[in-house]
């Protein structure tokens, strides 16, 4: 099933993709959450059924409606930086764990909605990404420590991100300098050490800079979560065609990490890395689409997912 | 007014220290929640006063009850990095902005609950800082791009943060590799540019990482925010004496600049930065208390709030 949430007259509704190409959504009744049927999809799940069969005669279509992000306000979004086997040859010293970071829920926006950027953002690229959308998990055993073994039972679903980045603010937003770091002798006191961090707030965080959706693929929908095409288009032109084979951490192996440092809970996302394999049909890559400069549509499709569409403007 | 969030019976209740010396706290009736009284505080202000003075008999010991963060689950957590005059002369190269990450709402624990570490996460040392609580702001404007002049109403009051971070995992999650940057020259195609990149996921936003409370001061309570000690305590050792008058980047610069970029939502934390400057009764800094190895209390006192305190245990 694909579940999505649209906005009907300033109200969040449930919304479920029908029809052979997903041209259409059936809209639920009011009072129904996709973050509670998330909680809680054994019980919930044969219900949304029965009410998408009885409501099939009023589908209407999907490019008629307002999505919002799938899930409106997760927890948490977990991003997983340099993950995809293309990158590297580019690093020289990392850790063979996921690295990753933290956007806030407010940096999200639906399909279709546009994405208001600022001169003062500088360049802005995309990121297209396989999102994984976390479960209640089957066995109550909540989500924190999850064996891998288990990781699966944890995942819900996926969606599409668009990562959207700024190395401009990036560049502007890293420190080089000395760290305080307690003597390397044991003896109390400090001595510095030459260090550069960088830090994500503003050139990860930005509001409109985490398109997500349109929906929710359910996990039976989804049976390898790494066999699937990535492709980014910008303005009609095909920037990427990369697939879910190249992530170099997979969701198994990034749901059972992280739940050992960040509680997982029910509509938590978890953002696979950016697909960055240039299309063969050649011309540049992600990091040449400035949608500062350039503007939009950016779009990106996942096969057994859907297509996520974004118009730019400038605020 | 001082108004926190405990659990009884498993369930969210506000609490309002009250006392001259916030030794006991009044629990409100069950169906409020402080992040609704923030959204609400105009109309809510009086009613929260009249419910505190008609249950003042029934005034409990503050150390009695099981403090949860204040805002169980802010929308965001923002941290201000490097935020201290006693950096300036450690930082060769930085932005003259504040610089941010986001820590997750599940980081958060309440005043008196366990820090619960473990031995993976290397060193963790605890980082006092003032929080600002972000309120509905008096002019229905909303909070995005706040003016400097309009800052301070958007301050629901402060409260107190340890932003607990291991420099093991900073380390370790630190990239050195090759960015792809689009061509100087302006042409079509990609250069490589030599680029350090820093992800806080784990080392800012482990679970436990945030012990903040007890509770938020409301904003008439603190006439300057810039005017308050901040002291921590580790095993009854004083570790750091600072001033708020100490931020270089002043509350109203944070909370306007980057309303920018992320939109202030009410509920929303923003942790201003260290508090850093050695005691002068010598002896170490916080980056010498590794909490993993010499493990609790770890106490953070800001005058005008009151103490957060967190003991800490291996699991």
């Amino acid at each position: 099933m694909k579940l999505g949430t649209v906005s009907i007259n300033g109200a969040q509704r449930v919304a479920v993709a029908v029809g052979d190409r997903d041209e259409r959504a059936v809209v639920l009744y009011p009072g129904l959450t996709v973050t509670e049927l998330i909680e809680d999809w054994a019980a919930a799940g044969e219900v949304v059924e029965r009410a998408v069969t009885d409501g099939a005669a009023k589908s209407v279509p999907v490019g008629g409606l307002t999505w919002l992000p799938p899930v409106p306000r997760p927890g948490k979004v977990i991003c997983v930086a340099l993950n995809n086997s293309a990158n590297v040859d580019r690093i020289m010293s990392g850790p063979d764990k996921p690295a990753t970071f933290n956007k806030p829920a407010t940096s999200l926006l639906g399909h279709g909605q546009p994405i208001r950027l600022k001169q003062e953002f500088g360049r802005v690229h995309p990121e297209p990404e396989l999102a994984v959308v976390i479960g209640a998990g089957s066995d109550g055993s909540g989500g924190a420590d999850i064996a891998r073994d288990d990781a699966m039972r944890h995942v819900f679903g996926y969606t599409i991100i668009n990562d959207l980045t700024s190395p401009t603010m990036r560049t502007q937003d890293t420190f080089h300098y000395r760290a305080i770091h307690p003597k390397k002798d044991g003896s109390e006191g400090i001595e510095y050490v030459d260090t550069w961090v960088t830090y994500s707030g503003r050139y990860k965080g930005s509001d409109g800079f985490g398109p997500i959706g349109p929906w929710i693929a359910t996990a039976d929908e989804i049976p390898d979560p790494h066999a699937l095409t990535v492709t980014c288009v910008h303005q009609g032109r095909v920037i990427t065609e990369d697939s879910t084979q190249n992530l170099m951490h997979k969701v198994a192996d990034v749901v059972s990490y992280m739940s050992g440092y960040q509680t997982l809970e029910p509509g938590d996302i978890i953002a696979m890395g950016t697909a960055l394999k240039a299309s063969s049909s050649g011309g540049g890559a992600v990091q040449n689409v400035n949608l500062t400069e350039l503007g939009g549509p950016i779009e990106v499709t996942i096969s057994g997912i859907g297509t996520l569409s974004n118009p730019v403007e400038m605020r």
